[in-house]
């Protein structure tokens, strides 16, 4: 018999409670035992809840309780959770948590703290929602050497660039729909800015190159200044724009990382992920291109993340899994200027033909795209593959006699 | 140290003993362990093999060897794969296989055998290559009820219905350029009648609903009807066919299974799937849908999930996962007859008018499609979603006054 502590009854905690509870007597098979929730603490009440008799408001009663092997922490954000985590991982009880926060702040001390007390650390439901990814990057991918991850990390930016994408709306009309749905908060920075996303790439890559990768060291962008006069050009350049977080090992040491508004060409697998839906896209020297894709956030998606990890842990409950990765040098991350892909670029000329001479010796060879509704003195084109600083010198230049209206990195995936 | 014996050195066996010493350094540090393959067991001979002295053609030797604890099989078939594991299973050593004819036919039996000898039996390389899917199946997603699978399973049929569709190619010449390439085999019936894919649903369908699914009690059609005409009929319908393997749970006693091509719309994630890459779809309780890409199979691919496999079984070699599904009776498997969706038609008529109210009478409301070249005389339809019972009913009927060309199931995922 395993007795589970829940930290936390607000969205993803409360649907933890309610998967385990629909699913318990097929969890029981899959862990091989009785399990069942002993607490669950909030510091609110639900006194209409039937869990009732679960619910405390003291940590530390959950933390003295030898019979709680399991601690979930769905609470989210750094304080109290942080503390919460690394006393119960030091009295020898397994977390699994959903909190990316965390983890992409504090998961190299935290996995460390795990193994010196023989317990494990789960954070499936941190990344990508209801999308098995952690667990199949760490144990199925095991045999090879991934080479680059990229995904589409959060769905609120995904709805808002569907609906710009398929509905011509703008970008303040859309959110405003995303808010009403719930899928933004009024507040929508954390996901219009790309904090969210670059947390998740740090979790991704961290496992997958290693070494702790922290967000404030990622170059980060959202897709505020993104425009439907982009999205045209990009209908004719048979691609899509998406909020791209990636990460590529450069060498033995060094690897690159951003989060920004990227060009996906059409046949590419993340091209086709809509809506909330997240993608993420896995390079491996083996195996090539694998995609993981579904839901990325969600009370039911993300609790089933969090209940699978709980199985985990009760199966596992001796084993310290090699699921781990090293503390970091600021260096190990390359130096954003040197990021190299093609770049979109959308610019006002003052004179037309000028401007695509002076392109062509700043940039050399583009490919020129096309809107319908394009101004006679408006140019947008795709360079070849140059790095962020020849991008940066290029278009200083280019400024002098043309305004630049626009720029969005491509990737290829 | 853990010693690993790999039975069959052709394709697959090459390709895991490359990825094993290219990798084995971080092989190593996710084992937790030193790791070295002591034997490879084929009947022929490598002189210029650089593994020369681990060759063996005697499989007692490797079965008698206490030092080797786990055995990868990659060779394949039932005779004599089925009885090397079997022994080795009851000899305590575990066992991992990319074998789907063998886990098709024996799984069961084998997981079994596993159970009571407390070792692990792993077929992740079994199903779509080097797509993690077996192990996000069984622990990943372990929180839902799973309550459907669809899949394109096979490369093969999917790079010859890439062919017809984006090349306007028939299937004959479609199917000589596999050949040329070297993804048919000469004689390509596996693949192009279902029979492969057919496997590969019975192993994840076993799996998700926990009874064995035996190929011989699945409906199989391959791709050999599928015409010009009716890729053309589709594409008017926003919609592509692909050979599709689904399995759902219909009640707690019943599930349907059935392997054959489908139609399917373009925004869903299985339509863009191309070439020879596979895609999963897994329809979760909890998650909603969650799909797995990647390349179904490939030297590399393939041997990267087998070594992960063997990393899987050294780290757990004390430990009987719950990875296994009971026998089952035949009335499992609901009749074929109540399988239940839309279905596409094609026909021609005597008179239009007329067969178009016979239609009405027969199929009640139905969607009329188009093709380029559409001969006069000729129809094509959707229907709603009907048994298979009153669909074969009313082609009957119809076939009075007209003659059908072509029928085809039209599946929503």
């Amino acid at each position: 018999m395993a007795k589970i502590a829940v930290l936390g009854y607000g969205v993803v905690g409360s649907g933890t409670v309610e998967v385990f509870y629909k699913n318990k007597e097929s969890l029981e098979r899959k862990a091989g035992q009785e399990l069942d929730i002993k607490y669950i603490l909030d510091l609110r009440d639900f006194p209409d809840s039937p869990y009732q008799d679960k619910f405390v408001k003291d940590f530390d009663v959950i933390l003295n309780d030898d019979e709680v092997t399991v601690v979930a922490e769905v609470i989210g954000g750094l304080k109290p959770a942080f503390d919460y985590v690394k006393s119960a991982l030091k009295a020898g009880k397994s977390v699994v948590t959903s909190n990316k926060e965390m983890v992409a702040a504090k998961g190299a001390e935290l996995l460390e703290t795990a193994k010196e007390h023989k317990v494990n650390f789960f954070f499936e439901a941190s990344v990508g929602g209801g999308i098995p990814i952690i667990k199949p990057l760490h144990a199925c991918l095991s045999a090879n050497e991934i080479d680059e991850i990229a995904g589409i990390l959060n769905g609120t930016t995904n709805f808002i660039l569907t609906k710009m994408i398929r509905d011509g709306m703008g970008f303040d009309e859309a959110l405003k729909i995303a808010q009403e749905l719930g899928y933004a908060e009024r507040n929508p920075s954390a996901d219009v800015d790309g904090h969210d996303a670059c947390r998740k790439i740090c979790i991704l890559a961290s496992l997958a190159f290693g070494k702790h990768v922290y967000p404030d060291s990622v170059h980060t962008e959202g897709i505020t200044k993104i425009t439907l006069e982009d999205v045209e050009y990009c209908d004719s350049y048979d691609a899509k724009i998406k909020l791209i977080g990636c990460a590529k090992r450069e060498n033995e040491d060094k690897i690159s990382i951003g989060v920004f508004p990227a060009i996906i060409k059409n046949e590419s697998q993340l091209a086709g992920v809509n809506d909330v839906f997240n993608a993420i896209l896995v390079r491996g020297d083996a195996t090539g291109d694998v995609v993981f894709y579904g839901k990325g956030a969600g009370k039911l998606p993300t609790a089933s993340a969090v209940v699978s990890d709980i199985i985990s842990a009760v199966k596992h409950s001796d084993t310290s899994l090699s699921l781990r990765w090293r503390d970091s040098e600021q260096d190990f991350i390359r130096g954003f200027g040197e990021f190299r892909c093609a770049h979109y670029i959308r610019l006002r000329a003052n004179s037309v033909d000028v401007t695509k001479a002076v392109v062509k010796a700043l940039f050399g060879h583009v490919e020129y795209l096309s809107a319908k509704k394009q101004p006679e003195n408006e140019l947008a084109f795709v360079t070849g593959v140059i790095s962020e600083k020849e991008a940066d010198d290029a278009c200083a230049k280019a400024a002098d006699g043309a305004e630049i209206l626009g720029r969005i990195r491509v990737l290829d995936y």
